[in-house]
């Protein structure tokens, strides 16, 4: 491989001669030999070329950058966000715990690419632009990190995970709606218990995800504010009046989400409670998701030999040796999802727990943890509506056969022969091994033609 | 000790003379032998004290119930809400998972002591009042459980963990004022770097837990649903007409707080994401608190080979082998909390995931973590406020001292001689041990007078 | 109340009367009114007995301590070891994080008890033992906090979480034994699948807390490293030659078990990292009861609607609403502890993560959590063992008629006619609703002879 | 692209033409769009090149399986064992939670691979060995995904994260020796404290990894033990008798390590309590680290007005704002992976407690959160030794300059004039500003000779 020589204020430093990055991006590369190489998430790069952009525009507005170098910095920056320029980041999550050398990776690449972008041969000559006193003008890492994060998070939330999440509830409603008069045996304990209908049953897991939803919604404020302009430590050292508005307002617009510069710039650097909010709602949801496939799972068992009230579409074989077997593998995808959701939930809790006076250096595995688990819920979620939520289908004969064998329609009588009686009638049935109607003529509680009116699941439903 | 025998549907049990427990209390004592006794949180037992009460008098208003049964359960729940009959409540949270047998304990005792209150003596004569039929009438464990988290939860955020932490981010941001003037050096990477105001620092604080009320508060919504009039499995079964809505608004006037029913009883009996959703703001608290409490434990740090940029509260002797020693001991305890909070968010977590179809069998020791981490919060906090936060001063000649040192300051120089001259005079003046201008002098980068007229860390504090 | 005046190095305190603690003591209970009063775990007061009566017995022999301060120390040890002055301790978890006031609770008690053991008035004349200089020579509250957090943590596995798992292994084992022959269909992703023995699958159990057992007994080792003899910061300072070693014989021969001192004290101190060890393997334990309770759950589910292949003990009446229900709640006590000990885990985690330079100061928090998880698995498993495990029966019957429904026999067929033909046998006897032997007959793969031989459950159980 | 059609149990599927899997690879690919494609561990992969080469010969030798077929399947399984097809195994860990797709990604690829070494096209003609019937014969998903999991965690242990935490231990030891004379000031509850020396301060840290190695060494035995010969259920239905013992063997034969058939093949298939067991001893690890590398980034803090007692290398420029900053970018890169593994350790214990019946279906999930913990913690912790272990150096002015000032040396007075005058000695210096040598000889509680010699503190070091 053939190499340029590139320089920073700690020296000279070899770099592939065909890339756009620089000295620091190269230290870091060749410091941090940690896990894959380029794991710093694709959404952080974008969201940088967002904010550099921005920052371009603000500072020329704000008169302290000439117009020739923010056009070439926005021109830049547009290959960026185009995700043109995506081999150009090589860093690791498990860098500098600022992200500072992913900041500087984006401003190396900026200056370097505008040379290219001018006519110029990389590595021969002046450069227009210079990465720190251009690129990075009126920014620290310290502020641009937590922006990235914030705009990367946001968007992520926003563009993908409610989505799926409301496509999730949608789905969940139409089936509710679909199967609101299959009255079905209600389990409490995992033990037979009153009736209900899969529809009610399903309408639970709407009012779970409409739930779930509303957090997510509640966290957005926070995670809406930016850090930039805030510089090394929150004081906005080196940035011209008016900036921070200014450039939020100028993310706002370029992303067209309400971004906001943070009222405390100083909570923006030094802690990042944002993520942990946010991250919080997502963990609820995947609590709930867990709690929600897990019914599934269990109501779709079979095909002969488990609860069976439901059928799932049969994606795949199931098994490489039993034949003809098939699984609720979409369930066990969406499950594993929120198991990690859970664990990256305290990855992210540590992190921010763990941040130093003016600055948390936790950055980009907390980011990292949050674009994971924002993403896997949203893909898992979009496949789990997809290929299993739509497709499920009440296994009527079963439903029927279930719940007439219940003991627990006895509770109906609760209110007309009292509950020790109703329970004597439940226990005969039980340790006999007769139905509930038999039991009760046997032991004279009440009457065939009372049986047959106060005995009756469809009316036991709130309905 | 001498007994009296009490009744159950599966037969008689010896139940202490002079308690008014009954069988089911009894046997769930000598089946749950697990941990201390009577763990089950007092704040729920006072909750069922409330929800009673405001069912039997929904019951007699909805015309299922004589208004001298009413009366009478509404006299023992009175005693019961002020915490008289607590001797009465023996069992644990290790027992059933849907709080049944609290529930039942409740009944139980209700009926017994309106026995007495009645003029009889206990275990004789025939009772008026009836455990389930008339104390659980129109309810069940299943829905009368989730009730009493929610408000046992709910009063112990309003009433005690959020005044905490308002006192606290009052606290703070009157000592963010009181040293609004003291300049400091900034640190990043808890490296020297650029200066800020002590005030500042504090400000970042205020906002952390500003932005935790904020959580909190988005989280009550949720947990202001109660499950009451779900029954069994969420479809209220054996209510009357109406009496949810009714149930839910005679507790809101007894609590006085913006209690309603919820939207969907299925949700409120098969999951608790309210729960989960509540304590995460909770943990977000934590998350913050840690952060804040470990900056100002820093900050006092020494007396003489610390940080001790400020000085904090002497409340004890700190060492029984160092005489002289004054610790950071309110800083320990209010973080062993936040530790604790951390670890009981993963338990409610893991106990929210594993709901099963019509109900979540976790509920006692859901809600006893979050009921241990509301009260562990406020009453730390409280501490932590008025024993250490108000008492915190600057040591403003350390403080100058160490700002004086920092060679941070010459960040001040980039935008008037750009960042690599900048960098060249601090590590010049860091490998010779001089002062930052001695260096630049000696490399002639700019003027004494321009030093001095620059390099001013008041005017680096953005204000 | 009435009141005495008592002294340390800040000055007068106001002490109750009849209480043998001093001003540190009071001072602690005043400035951390934080939870319940007393939470400090009495198993910690009582490995203090051990400890001071130990380095009392040391510093005699190594000639620092006079023999009637010695034996005097030594009288109130025993009634502390004895349980018998458990009121006079009343402090919290929620303290200074090195347990320091604990110490000095258990040093003023001892010396006062001792004063009072002379003959003489609380309060009044001089003390033979001082508190610091007597009780505590030889000793830090940095050394011997975690010294006692050892001995309380060791003799609770060894006394009672480890016994309590056997018996569950032991009972596991015989049901596994018991049930040896009874051929069922076996579940893989929740879904029938080929055969195996109510035995071999309580054999999994078996082996589960097999290599649980093996885990908690490898934690032992770290955790029968002492810290006395470390005193302030681990260098020993201010001890006699020989001291440490003595001391853990000492304590050795006190308790009966294998301590030994620890062979690196800056560990001991600043690290806990044998109780973040120890907890593991606690944890791991729960995360298999998780596991097998759940089976259990499901096993037993029903009567008539689920599962139910085996049948659980009844223990009290289910339900306050629902008559004749019996639910398994010994199952559900022991998942909320299992809940309970993963959350606990975190906490311990975060608490051992925070130590700073030669002190960790999450100690009282980590050893609370400790003992928590601990005794709540002691006393949930033997509770389980007795009312659950041992009670178990197989639904022979029940087992039977699912047995012979399933599909999956079909598996059988794989090595005589391959996975295809035996594939398209399953999936058109699932679609036909006929039975295995049928489909294949009608498809001709076969013949009935063929089928009756090959496809033979209690051939496939690998036995 | 161009495609070939492929076929299984459910029907034809379009594969790329130029890939060597088959339509359950396919169908899985398009099945499970759920985050980064590929995301399966190459480990992963190896792992089954291993064990389907094991089990080939093993079948091969016990009859079942053709030498031509057995020497195919090997010669494809050197291939994936030398990540020569690594381009052939496009699955997610998302995927179904048995790893069944991942199975027979290798099953197909082995029998389409094997069909092109034999010269012939790929998709045309019969192809000599069969997915299910050859490559998979006497193997279920079940059983190899599991196995797959203990080959690929032991191997990565043993490989990668034993040596790197062994060379960590050794470096800290090193540095341990080579400081051990460095008398400096001790520090409890972040306050000045009595002096240690830096090597017995780096001696602590020597101990916590050869704890944390101790723990891990104990966890490789489960680890060690194969689920293969289990097949579908646990009992080994379709293997030739003595399989699961000799494929055990030709694993071990062929991995170099001393793997083992399980005693009990239905805890292998039904739990992961291995992967959470040794898991626990990574997070210990993760915790210990934590706080070593914690105390670290206290120790070089400054460079001016921080603790400053060690120096560690600059590997690149801090900041980029702030010129000359120099930043401890090894230790945020290492704690932000000690937060990931206690992360990890969560979904990895939510993950092994979900387990139904005969299999848990979070394997994918498990495994890859267990990998990347090992590989990351090697990996930073190589880097760690490198880049900052091995250069970290004493700050002697700086360390002789804090010890000095300390008014903890008091400590030594304690067994001269007892534990009270010596406080009064150190409150008076700290209240008036003086040494503690004035303080003393003001008090006139020794004389100045007597100081000199017990105040010492290269006597207070326990050597």
């Amino acid at each position: 491989m053939s190499y340029r020589i590139e320089k920073d204020t700690l020296g000279d430093v070899k770099v592939p001669a065909d890339k756009y990055w620089g000295a620091q991006t190269e230290r870091s590369r060749n410091n941090f030999p940690i896990g894959d190489p380029a794991s710093m998430p694709k959404e952080i790069i974008e969201a940088f070329g967002y904010l550099k952009k921005a920052a371009a525009i603000t500072n020329h507005k704000l008169g302290v950058l000439a117009e020739e170098k923010k056009d070439l910095i926005c021109k830049v920056c547009d290959e960026i966000i185009n995700h043109e320029l995506d081999d150009q980041f090589p860093l690791v999550i498990w860098q500098t715990g600022s992200g500072t050398q992913s900041n500087m990776n984006v401003n190396e690449v900026v200056a370097n690419r505008a040379h290219v972008l001018e006519g110029n041969k990389l590595g021969e000559g002046e450069r227009t632009i210079h990465p720190n006193d251009d690129v990075n003008k009126s920014q620290s890492s310290n502020d641009t990190f937590p922006t990235a994060m914030h705009i990367a998070a946001y968007k992520m939330l926003v563009e993908q995970t409610i989505p799926a999440l409301e496509s999730l509830r949608n789905a969940l409603e139409e089936k509710s709606k679909e199967m609101d008069e299959v009255v079905k045996i209600g389990r409490t304990h995992w033990m037979d218990a009153t009736p209900l209908t899969l529809g009610q049953e399903f309408s639970g897991y709407v009012s779970q995800i409409d739930h779930g939803l509303n957090a997510i919604n509640n966290s957005l404020s926070h995670l809406s504010e930016l850090a930039l302009g805030g510089t090394a430590v929150g004081t906005g050292l080196n940035t011209p009046k008016g900036y921070a508005e200014e450039v939020a307002f100028n993310i706002a617009e370029l992303t067209g989400y309400d971004f906001v510069t943070a009222e405390n710039k100083f909570e923006s650097l030094a802690a990042h409670d944002a993520i942990v909010e946010s991250h919080n709602s997502l963990k609820q949801v995947a609590v709930s998701i867990m709690k929600i496939a897990n019914d599934l799972r269990m109501l779709a068992s079979g095909p002969r030999s488990g609860i069976g009230e439901i059928i799932i579409p049969a994606n795949e074989p199931g098994s490489s040796i039993m034949p003809g077997k098939v699984n609720p593998t979409q369930i066990e995808a969406i499950t594993m999802v929120a198991a990690q959701v859970m664990g990256n939930d305290v990855a992210i809790g540590v992190g921010g727990s763990n941040g130093h006076f003016e600055l948390n250096v936790f950055k980009p595995m907390m980011v990292a943890n949050f674009l994971q688990s924002a993403r896997l819920l949203a893909d898992a979620v979009n496949s789990f509506v997809e290929r299993l939520v739509i497709g499920i289908k009440p296994n009527n004969e079963r439903i029927q056969e279930l719940l007439n064998n219940s003991l627990m329609l006895v509770t109906a009588l609760n209110t007309k022969i009292g509950y020790e009686k109703a329970a004597k009638i439940a226990k005969t049935a039980f340790a006999e091994g007769t139905t509930l109607k038999e039991s009760a003529l046997k032991l004279g509680f009440l009457t065939e033609d009372e049986f047959d009116q106060w005995v009756d699941p469809s009316k036991m439903i709130g309905k």
